[in-house]
């Protein structure tokens, strides 16, 4: 069987405990560099690889520094505080001898406690009644992608719209069974709000993604290769740079992820 | 005149350019510790203060790994990577020895830009109809703020709530003009979402957090010293942790920093 191109994507070589090698090929190629999802999920599997990892990730936040070029990069992944049932993680992606990217990543053994879904998800039709689009307007990584829209789809007709929030349904293309790694990629995979706003293509990236993680392996093995809901917004815009905030169902209505980002526009 | 309480507990004295000591006073004190909010404004200073710094905080994430004691610490700040008009900044509190805190702070030098508020602030009375409330439960930290809370009160009465939001006027107290340093901290004034939904205490404390700043030197400015609107609301509480997300806003209606926070809880 031949290895899904997400699992190619975020390979990595370990050359000593703390550092590794990868190269994120064009097939999740984004408008510069590779698509920040991938990116992300390369970062989070050098922890998940580590020899000295203590349990799943909770928390992860990105910084995008700067360009990745279409070469090999290397990892730096250090345990900067290891507690009896929780990990603080510090990374640095570096290529040609400058920072690309940063992460921090947190860690944990989990124990039952009382439990709530506060927050609910939207009322939608499911995914077997909406049909696959292709974005437009985006290179290489969406193709990797299968998204229906439920509404806020990307028109770039020119016209500005009042609000920025998209729900859709979304899974790896060909499927691929969820995980931590595809999970951190599947909080990225919102495209900027301002494009929504305006509806018009303009210079815009993520500079920093925060990922809440709420899925285990049993809420993980349970959700399998289908589609998850998907629910992205913007909160404000100004001089440069916009929040976005952002959710991840699983098809059984449990909060798998919450996520926000600044993003860069320029515009 | 004497300096703010908050101006002092934040203090720092540089020993290297990448290298600063400081120590939190017990005015500050939380369960464990001096209050997250104090913290993450002190880590903060120390890029404000350093002298390679390019531009304002635009996004901050800061990981509590570890307890500080009532004792001097050294906060290591470095710029990862300087680009043209932004700059990564990767810190970390030590303490004996041991990394206590980590941070990742975004600073950047903004350009007038397309500009909107899509989310809007909740409709609410203004700080001036209501009173000042001591919160119940909490140490030392409280009292260096005005609570005017328009709902979501901790009563601790053991009935569980349906939701956890809480919506509060707060400000300095006394009063102190709004800075990056004192929006970070009010970022982390609300206490653990669990706390309300269950209205009973237990162990609970703020494993990550990450503020995006939408203020900057004139809002600031105009804001000075008077209360901003802080909301907050719980979304998914799952074997040992939650996720929380809050606003700051300016009385003009303003959103000046969005935040999300994922918090440890055991019971």
């Amino acid at each position: 069987m031949t290895e899904h191109a997400f699992d190619q994507a975020v390979a990595l070589a370990a050359t000593t405990p703390d550092h590794f090698t990868g190269h994120i090929p064009q097939t999740y190629g984004n408008m510069v560099g590779p698509f920040g999802g991938a990116i992300a999920a390369t970062l989070l599997n050098a922890v998940l690889l580590h020899p000295d990892r203590l349990g799943d990730p909770v928390s992860m936040t990105v910084n995008y520094a700067g360009p990745i070029a279409d070469a090999p990069f290397t990892i730096q992944a250090r345990a900067a505080r290891t507690n009896r049932s929780t990990q603080h993680w510090l990374l640095e992606l570096v290529q040609e001898g400058q920072v690309a990217t940063t992460a921090t990543v947190f860690t944990a053994r989990r124990q039952p406690t009382w439990s709530d879904g506060e927050r609910q998800p939207p009322s939608v039709p499911s995914s077997d009644a909406l049909s696959s689009v292709v974005p437009i307007g985006f290179p290489g990584w969406t193709a990797r992608y299968d998204f229906r829209f439920v509404r806020g789809e990307l028109t770039l007709d020119g016209r500005e719209q009042a609000d920025s929030e998209t729900v859709l349904w979304v899974r790896d293309e060909p499927p691929r069974p969820l995980d931590f790694l595809s999970l951190m990629a599947l909080s990225d995979v919102f495209f900027p709000r301002v494009f929504l706003r305006r509806q018009t293509p303009m210079p815009a990236g993520t500079v920093s993604i925060t990922t809440h993680f709420h899925a285990d392996a049993d809420s993980l093995a349970r959700q399998g290769g289908r589609h998850v809901l998907a629910v992205a917004r913007g909160q404000r815009f100004h001089n440069g740079y916009f929040d976005q905030t952002s959710e991840l169902w699983g098809d059984d209505g449990m909060l798998l992820a919450s996520s926000s980002q600044v993003v860069y526009f320029k515009g």
